[in-house]
């Protein structure tokens, strides 16, 4: 089984409700992960929620940092600052995870959340706790 | 109908799919709002996710907003800012919404989320578009 | 000496070059720090800078934390979130920092800002790290 | 006079007291701007303030919105997010400002800081209202 395989089996037993999420593109210090839009709350005006946006980027950088510090570390978010800049149509999303600091004790990434036209609707600074 | 029952009953025309998110306390800078935890995604550890809290504080701060600014106002959150600082129980939560500033075009709320133990367990500052 | 005069003799001690902030409360959870406006940088249209709105704020957090947490630890800013409400006159500045929390590796405070008139200018989400 | 001249040019009338941070280039989306370390206040350890790795985010930030939008526009600073990920040496550090959504009311920037041996040390997400 490849590392790809072997992060989504992992993220799969730990979160069997998020079967929707699945990391397609593991990266040097990163990864992208998609969601299919069948979970997601449509707002009115018919766009995808914050929410819904935030769970993709949040899972996305749990996965990153899970998958570069090691699966036996407790990886918790313990900040998270969200620009909403477009408003992405109800089909699928996808989140782009760059880790750009794994400390001790923390580590920092970017998630840059893209609609199904690949425009940038929305970017995150997440802050994880490491132990 | 009083003022919390009419803004209830706006919220749950808008969004249907919350039913389990209620207004529970109006006063003059502010609101409160419960989430019963039917609908929460619990994570490993027995915590309710972080997109679930951002939803209680987000969904108080857009109620706050519109029963502010007026009902007819379009209100889209452009940013939000959110610590975690304990990790609550799968049970209900509250969040309450204060109004910090309500500009012509902008709208800032600082949206703080209670266990059900009325222990602060994340705090938001939210920043609304209004037109 | 009582600890006001203690805590801003310390912090004397730590920023020489800070002299025109200082103390002048202590409370159970927090703190207010007032600035003389001689350090700061004046914006075009007559208004204080981002960056002095900030350093008042962070400074009232990490004087906050290390008053609670001990002088003898470092405290360290991981985090800071701004939201800017209105343009404060070239004018003395207020901070009013509270602890929402303090770990046993981060502390988080909240860093309210305001004007000479009592009028809240900006807030700020403060992540220290303690060690 | 080229776009880069012309461009520090206006940005020298309207911050005379900034002339330590110069715009050093200019590219389609972006712009990079390098500040001497002598304005700079040096935190215990050794290390550039907070404050002063805002100052250069910002103006890097604001320089692009203005450059973009247009110098006629009123540019302000409403939300900004930061994560300070290493402690720069008191050097020279250089910001590289990112356009990453240019609305009819708001601009997004992304604003790494970079020391002199090219390190990330710090990220932001910097919100403008424009009119």
């Amino acid at each position: 089984m490849n590392a790809l395989d072997a992060l989504n089996d992992l993220l799969a037993r730990e979160f069997p409700y998020l079967a929707d999420h699945r990391v397609t593109e593991l990266t040097d210090r990163g990864l992208t992960m998609r969601a299919d839009p069948t979970g997601f709350q449509i707002r009115p005006g018919g766009t995808v929620s914050g929410p819904d946006q935030m769970r993709i980027a949040d899972y996305a950088g749990y996965a990153l940092v899970k998958h570069t510090a090691g699966h036996t570390l407790s990886v918790l978010l313990r900040n998270v600052s969200l620009s909403f800049l477009e408003a992405p149509a109800p089909r699928a999303l996808t989140a782009r995870a760059t880790l750009l600091k794994l400390g001790k004790r923390t580590a920092e990434v970017r998630g840059d959340v893209l609609d199904d036209t690949r425009r940038l609707v929305a970017t995150a600074a997440l802050t994880y706790t490491v132990r």
